[in-house]
């Protein structure tokens, strides 16, 4: 097999989707029902075709043809890695069983310009967790005390809350600015009315490719078989409304009103290559956290904000998902050693992810010192916080020797408020 | 119709399950598939049976043959009710359809002591709330300040957060105790090991029985269709892990790992005649609070503890329902406020229903002080916390003339945490 593909675009060495990288997500084109795919440069690969065509393993039949991936992912790694190698041959330059079917290929490689993106996951839990250390540190600044920012139990624990799988959306999705309670200073009781601080977070998020069982913990180093992929995730989030809500139970509205993630799975197998050693922990954590192997990934971050009426998107942060504290194996073993169990199509999103340099804050709250140093843009546009119209856009990749294994993006544009009464 | 039926053991004055409770739940008989069937007496009358034979309403086809409620629950109020008058009708003791049928009534009606009780409801989201103001009360003075246990937002928000969905098991299931993050006093660094704080915490919690659109908030006084019925709650809790892991982001690992509720879910319908008027709430509520009908309904709860070894668990404490400051009308109009969307066989917890006297709480962390003042129970056995094999017994019930609409029971015993290497 050749490391490049009979379709073309898949070869730039620029696009996120090389023959390398095929990710799965759930497509539809007009007056079809949805169903799962791949993407290879600027094409859908139809897997519920090719499996009808008899091209794909047999464990996987009539998974392919389900509007989510659950069913597929629940399959197991095995069977990941059996359809990963099959369609890796598909695809390569040199073999013709797909690329010389005229027939086929034309039923089942479409272009992805003109299909619609859909929530690629059944997601039956949402977990958020709060990896970074600098993120953790600057929020603290903030919020609590600019002199101990570090909660003493952040060293120790991979702090997480349960999020609100409900209002997980794909990419693409207005999110409505929420309204809700806003306690201003000196005002003796909270308003009620739309936000003032919205925001954004950076993370990534993965799915959980495997069931576990109820009081049964699963050990640190036994992740590979739990993590089936990885998305990009926007964790919007109410500033106001949070600073009001969130003692001594967290977060809840602030976060509900919605969370977006990119429409294509990026497998951990087409990771492989960008895993990298974890990094150094002091304290050594404590024993069913301490991993015997390298569970870090290096892949590149950005974030565009396009203001209202503006053409473009300009970059206003980038960052690495290596600069967090916290692994995702580390997160899952935490999340399981209660005997909490975990189960297939759950997302587990990373926390916000921010560097040590100012320019690499994966939110506004960071970014602009919770609005009181604006963000200048093109134009003479100036940010605080989301205003009505903006859209956020995050990207990330890994960058490969003459390739890349993208995510695509996670975009999300800002709708009014509802009128309060 | 008349008040009794031709099923004589739900006539007793009683029995949780007379004539006027019909609560619906998920069954199975060894040997088949788990279905829907209502509670009535020590009888389970089979739904699926009476659906085939034709003798439920035509909207309500196929859907009892599901094993859960949620393909019933997503028709709608007016298919409650219609499906209930039907089964008023069907078992009310003037009335021969079922009564007269031999055959029918051999394969329909089935004594609940040989049936295997499931979780009724596949739970897509599960919240907690913390809506009584004694409990909270009560937790702020032992967790944080004794002078202001109460935190500020506390008076104006029906404070919640995001619980764990995938632990949420049947009455009955017995329940791990979980290892974790204990961070003892004066030690520098947490130790891992087991809870050596077990607790249960006595709520309710309603079902949703109606999707929302996200984005689009549930007025607090549009709540009754949302509402489908409600269940016995028991909501373990490690208070070690808690106490060390719950700031910033809230508990996690101390809930996570169990949430018992009850087999059978008595519907909002079946509730009405026990509807009362609001509790007082001082400040007034912010406008979307404010609401235009009576929410708060009258149902006395107790919970036994039986100590490993003993014979018969003992009452350790009994309040009311009514006690709860917060509505679940107001529950869900803030859970929504946001724009968060809601959906079918969501679980909404109240939090700890706590009374103002000392008999009256709803956790052995209020009745013991934190362990400090253990219970003394029969034998000279003595509990602070929950020791292993020990089980935990909940019950509910509204007091009608000569009748009552119960909850039946939420029972739990606690296996022994994993071994710790």
């Amino acid at each position: 097999m050749t490391q490049t593909s009979w379709i073309e675009s898949a070869n730039d060495g620029r696009t996120h989707f090389p023959l390398q990288n095929l990710p799965y997500g759930v497509f539809s084109r007009q007056g079809e029902a949805p169903r799962v795919g791949v993407a290879i440069g600027d094409r859908i690969v139809d897997l519920n075709a090719l499996d009808q065509a008899g091209l794909l393993p047999e464990a996987v039949r009539g998974t392919f043809g389900e509007p989510v991936l659950n069913r597929f992912i629940a399959l197991g790694r095995p069977v990941w890695r059996e359809t990963r190698r099959r369609l890796t041959e598909l695809l390569s330059r040199d073999q013709g069983a797909l690329r010389d079917n005229a027939a086929l290929r034309e039923r089942a490689v479409v272009p992805m310009a003109g299909a619609t993106l859909h929530l690629p996951v059944s997601i039956p839990g949402y977990t958020d967790f709060y990896s970074s250390r600098e993120h953790a540190t600057n929020v603290g600044r903030m919020f609590r005390d600019p002199d101990n920012a570090l909660l003493p139990n952040w060293l120790e624990i991979p702090i997480g809350y349960n999020g609100r799988a409900s209002s997980v959306v794909v990419s693409g999705t207005p999110v409505r600015r929420p309204n809700g309670q806003i306690k201003l200073p000196d005002a003796p009781r909270p308003i009620f009315g739309a936000c003032r601080k919205l925001d954004y977070e950076l993370e990534m998020g993965f799915i959980v490719g495997k069931d576990s069982v109820l009081g049964e913990p699963v050990p640190v180093d036994a992740a590979d078989d739990y993590l089936f992929g990885m998305v990009l995730l926007n964790d919007w989030s109410a500033r106001d409304i949070q600073q009001w809500e969130y003692v001594p139970l967290g977060p809840f509205n602030s976060k509900s009103f919605g969370t977006s993630i990119s429409p294509w799975v990026v497998t951990m197998e087409a990771l492989q290559p960008f895993r990298r050693d974890n990094p150094p922990q002091d304290p050594q954590p404590l024993s069913y956290l301490r991993q015997g192997v390298p569970n870090a990934y290096d892949i590149e971050l950005e974030v565009a904000l396009r203001p209202d009426g503006a053409g473009e998107a300009q970059r206003v942060s980038h960052t690495n998902f290596r600069a967090m504290y916290w692994t995702m194996a580390q997160q899952l073993a935490h999340h399981t050693v209660s005997g909490c169990n975990v189960r297939v199509g759950d997302l587990m999103g990373s926390g916000t992810i921010s560097g040590t340099a100012p320019d690499s804050f994966g939110s506004l709250l960071e970014l602009t010192r919770n609005g009181a140093q604006p963000l200048a843009l093109q134009g003479g546009v100036t940010r605080g916080f989301l205003q009505d119209g903006d859209e956020v856009v995050m990207t990330g990749w890994c960058q490969g020797d003459g390739y890349r294994v993208g995510f695509g993006e996670v975009a999300g544009r800002i709708a009014p408020a509802p009128a309060v009464e």
